[in-house]
Parts: C-alpha cells; structure tokens; sequence
C-alpha cells in the first residue's frame, strides 16, 4: 500500500514524538515508531511504557495498516530532506520505501502485534472508571513546571517524590516538588475539580511535556492510574505514581516572622562566584544576614580559598548566621530568574527558610522553601 | 606586594591562555598559571609541556615576583565578575587575595620554581641555533589550518602523522595532513625560507593556535625542535614532532584522466542521508559513476536498510563504481564547504581519487586526496 506525506510536515510531528523513544531500553521494539494508518489517518506513537505521545496527519490511504519503524533511522532521514513530497510504499515482504524525486531509501519494518498496547483517554471501551477532565493554558503549565520540576527528588528511595505532585483543593489547583532539601509549592487558584484529589505525575512526563507546551490551551484528562495532556495536534499520556505522597505541609514553617528582600540577579551572580569557593561535598555557603546588608561566603579550607560579598538588602530583623547547599541556593534563583526582587522569610539557623517573588501573579502562589544546613562555628 | 588589573581585560587574556592547560595530567602543577611580574608587565603562561601560551598586561608593581596559580579556580571568578578593577594582593603566607568593591576572594598560590621551564624565542641564550622566521596572514594560517586538520592521524603507532607538516620547497610552502587514509595537501605559493626545510607541528599546537588566529599577520620562529606563533598579543610556542615525515607524494596519482564536476553542497547533503544507511563498521557508500551523472547508494545488510540518490554532475568518462568510506567523504565535504563545486579526479575503483576545487585561490593549489575501499559485488 502507498501514502504521500511532506518531508516537512513529518518532521514536524517526528519531532514532537521522539522524545518519548527511549535511547535506552532493555525492550528493542520500543526504539520503533507505531504507524497506525487508519480512515484516512496516519497516528504516529512513541512509547517507554511509562509515557506516550501520539499525533496525526491527514493522508490518502486506501488500506488500514500498522506497522513498527525503526525510529531514530526514520527521524534523521526525514529530517535531512529539504522540502518535498516522500511517497511511502509499505511492501508485503517487511519493507517501507521511501521514495522522492531524486532518492529512494528502504527499512525494515515489524508487524504492529509486537508493539506494546498504549492507553488511550477518554473513555477506552475497557475500564469506564472516573475520569475528570480540564483545561489549562500552556503557558500557565509551561510555568509551573519550569519553577517547580527541579526540586523533584531523584532518589529511587521515595518513589512518590519523584514526581510532581498535582493537588487539587479548595484552594485551586497546587503543584509541588521536592526532594526533602527544597520544596516547591505553587498554587493555582480557581483551578478545581468537583472533589479534592492527587495526582502524582512522574519526572519524564514532566520533562517531556515541558517540551510541548505553548500559549495555546492544554486539555488534561485525569483518571486513577493515568493523566492525558492532550494538545492541539499531539497528545501524552502518562503513568501515575501509584503512591502516597509526603505530608509537605508539616515542613512548612508559619511563623517565620524576618523578611529580607533581595534583587534576584545580583544575589544569583554572587551565588555562582561563591559555588567556585564551596567545598565540593558540602557546598556550603554561609549567609550573614544583619540590618540592610546581607554578607555571603564560602570556603574550601583542603585548597585554602575562600570568597565572600557583601549586598544591599531590606532587612530589619535579628542578626542571622545560616548556611546553605550552594547549588541548591542557585537552583532557586536560576528558576526565579525572571522574578525581579525575592523576599526571603526566616526565623532562626536551623529552621527552613521560606523563598517568595515579591510581586506574586493574579491567581497565583509560588512558594520556595530551602532547608538550611549546619554552619561549622 | 600588590598591583592591580581591570576584570575585563585580565578574562579576554586568560581566556586565550587556559587551552593550554591540560584538563587532564598526572603533573598538577601544570593545572596552574605561571604568573610572572616583572618591570611593570604581568606576563602569564600556561604549558601541557608539548604546547606553551603565553600573554602579558601593563600593570604597576613595586617589586618583581614569579607565582603559579590555579587556573580554572582564577579564570572562573575572573570570569563571572562584571567589569571592575581587580586588586591582587600576594602575601608573604602563600596567599593570593583578589579585592573587587564589593567581594574579597582568596587562593593558595605556590612557588614558581615548580613550574617547568617554557622555551622562549627567539635567541634564548641556552641554545644559539638557527632560528629561522617568516610572516604569514593569520587569516591564511587559519584558511590552511581549518581544510587540513581534519585529515591528521590519530593512530599513536605513527607519530609522524599525529601532526601538521609544513614543507617549505621550491614552490612555496606546503602544509600536509594525512592518516593514509586521505590526504591533504595545501601549497601556498611564494611564502619561502632559504633552504627546503619539514617542520612537523603536533595536532594539540594546530587546534589551541586555530582559536587565536585572527586577520592580523603571525610572525613564525623556528627552530629544529620548536616552533613558535607570535601573534599581536599572544605566543603560542609548540615542540615540533621529532620524526620523518611519511613520503606522501608516492601516493598522489599523478594521471587520473577522469574528471567530475559537482556541486559541493548537493553532494554532501547526500553523504549526510547515506551515512544513515551505511553499514556502522565499513561505513561505505558506493559511488556509480556515469555520463552527467553520479548515482551514490549505502546499505546494511544487517539491518535491511539502504539508500540511493541521484545527482546531476559534469562527467564525460568512463562509467566507474567506486566505494569510500562515507566519513571520509563527509569530513572533506566538510571541510570545503565553502568552495561552490569539486572536481574528483579518477582513474579506476582501486585507485586513489583526487578532489580539488574548481576555482582555486591566487597563489594557492588545494588537493585532497581519498583512499577508496573495496566494492562487494
């Protein structure tokens, strides 16, 4: 059988599929594309077993056929062609011909029965268990999970932590990360389903679909054991973490009565200067915090260096000495870049620290909080 | 003692000093800056002992002192500094203190006199050899540089071929590159010494000096052991490569009556695609050759994967396959990206094919010249 595409247009959608190819994978078959030619359609899907991504294209078919293709083979031949017409011939021997004006290119493809099964929402025939629907912006989700996805723990340890966690409450709508040294809490309010109810999405999903993202509308169909992001033209579906997540509102502290404020870009440029002067295992930095002026240092006392700044802030609390990881200091302000001054709410060495924008966005919370790390004297 | 520097111009200088420290030795005292002050010049050098930099500053000191520094340590905080002046402060304890308006950074410094000593030229008094030296555009250095260092031996076994030679001749100077695989042969008419001299430069000296190579002329020294590039601020000194240059030209056919003219670009975005099909050890691609055209396919039986394209070309003799290793071809594609159309000069399938430009530069003959690998059927 034989269909036409544009060179372009494939690599398009090539493009937007291939992240969920795994570049390693005990399971060969899953470094293959599924071709499901179907009705007039060609739906192209991805797979690692943990996510999917699927999408379409519109071409002329006179049979329904699927087939498996080698996936990073077809990727960089589509993707080396200028722009033309490729004319696909699906042979009955176990070959797909590629065929332009000038080149003619051959794989070897597999029969679709090997091809693992790929959930599909909403409403697969198979299990018609709840499903709740929504629509958020891409540029909202974009958001939340550029702030929010660092602080995702990558300890095998806590299953549950390795993922973002999507809460929904009274509240709104609350995305959270952490690995237990940082927490990321950020809230969406007005963005509710009927009852409350978690989801924990894992770090791929998150990863991956930060890649797809835009302004336009993304529809998130959440069942008990998978969520959709459905987009425009592509869609993800994902596994769940099957877990408990972590009580985070107990490591929260409410009271913590000292606010400095501080310009995020000159902090951060400090913080990298200091990161070259931090022992490598510890990576401490100490912050010395007193009226209107905040001190940060660091030291490597095996290679006798050290460095430390001084910086303008607001502050009109006690006197603090606190110590931080460095890199996770960084971490913080690389994904607050764009916020122009922070407010920083402590209360003593060893209690978290909590990290807020100054200015925060209508309808919305963001929230940091940094444990603090033990200061040698 | 104490001198002081803006942060600026000490960054644009390191920055052309650190390629030359190695980022991997068994010698830590090479990871450091020698830094040498001395009548009003700060002079700093970085060596891998093959390879040697060296640049100086105007600076106002009282006294004259040599220290050594860590260099990534020193260039990554000069580095991540905004314009400032810089104070530096060496104590008496070991101790090297940079001092900006805002920061204070200290590192351990150590005694030169661990630092191994760096050839200088011209006319070192240790040494009162024949120093020969010429003048060359940076812009030809670069031009000769960036076609033939690509072709250079990696094979330890012949240490002749792991470097560039220079041949000065009747005809000019030659540069040469070859792994016996491909060759390339750039002759740069009129630039002479006295006498026919070879010069071999080591491959780490050919690829640090391609960063520092602007439009400004480079006055070359050179010795029987060392060669040096003296740019307006920088000198990049290099041991040369101890050993006979391989008779290159007994491989260079000399009637290879069948010529093609092809267009470079055309053909390499082929090369790009067959690469996809050649097998992954032979690499080959197989080029048939016939009237106006050049048919160029890959395949690997392995995997039931293969490609052709057609192209139109310049051809009037007689039809030829031939197989090449299709990096090869990639790499002198590559390489000659910028020249609008090749021609291939052949003579049979076993035999080695010469590519030149079509236009060559005044003053100036390119040959390139690719080994071709044996054809199955």
């Amino acid at each position: 059988m034989e269909f036409k595409v544009n060179s372009k247009e494939l690599e398009k959608l090539l493009t937007k599929i291939i992240p969920a190819v795994p570049s390693r994978t005990p399971m060969p078959i899953l470094e293959n594309f599924l071709f499901e030619i179907k009705d007039g359609a060609l739906t192209i899907y991805a797979t690692d077993l943990e996510i999917s991504l699927k999408s379409s294209l519109n071409i002329v078919a006179e049979e329904n056929k699927n087939i498996v293709v080698p996936a990073k083979l077809l990727y960089e031949v589509v993707r080396s062609l200028s722009e033309t017409t490729i004319h696909f011939e699906i042979t009955d021997n176990g070959k797909l011909n590629l065929k332009t004006d000038s080149g003619e290119y051959t794989l070897s493809y597999l029969d679709a029965d090997e091809y693992p099964d790929i959930p599909s929402f909403p409403g697969s025939d198979t299990e018609k268990e709840d499903i709740n629907e929504l629509t958020i912006s891409g540029t909202e989700l974009r958001y939340a999970f550029e702030r929010a996805a660092f602080a995702m723990s990558k300890e095998e340890m806590r299953p549950a932590m390795m993922g973002m966690l999507f809460e929904f409450g009274e509240e709104g709508l609350r995305f959270v990360a952490t690995d237990g040294h940082r927490l990321v809490n950020l809230l969406k309010e007005k963005v509710k389903l009927d009852a409350p109810a978690q989801f924990i999405v894992p770090e791929r999903a998150v990863s991956v679909s930060l890649k797809l993202f835009d302004e336009k509308d993304v529809k998130l169909y959440l069942s008990k054991t998978h969520i959709s992001f459905m987009l425009n033209d592509i869609e993800l579906i994902t596994r769940l973490i099957g877990q408990k997540y972590p009580d985070y509102s107990s490591v929260i502290p409410l009271e913590n009565e000292f606010k400095m404020k501080v310009k995020t870009k000159e902090l951060h440029s400090i913080i990298k200067r200091m990161m070259l002067f931090s022992t490598s295992n510890t990576r401490r930095v100490k912050f010395s915090i007193s009226e209107n002026k905040l001190e940060v240092s660091a030291e490597d006392l095996d290679l006798g260096t050290s460095g430390k700044e001084v910086l303008e802030v607001e502050y009109s609390g006690d006197a603090i000495d606190i110590g931080f990881n460095s890199q996770y200091v960084n971490d913080v302000l690389t994904h607050c870049g764009s916020e122009e001054d922070l407010i920083f709410k402590l209360h003593s060495p060893t209690k978290a620290v909590i990290i807020e924008p100054e200015k925060q966005k209508d309808n919305q919370e963001l929230m940091m909080l940094l444990m603090p790390v033990r200061l040698n004297n």
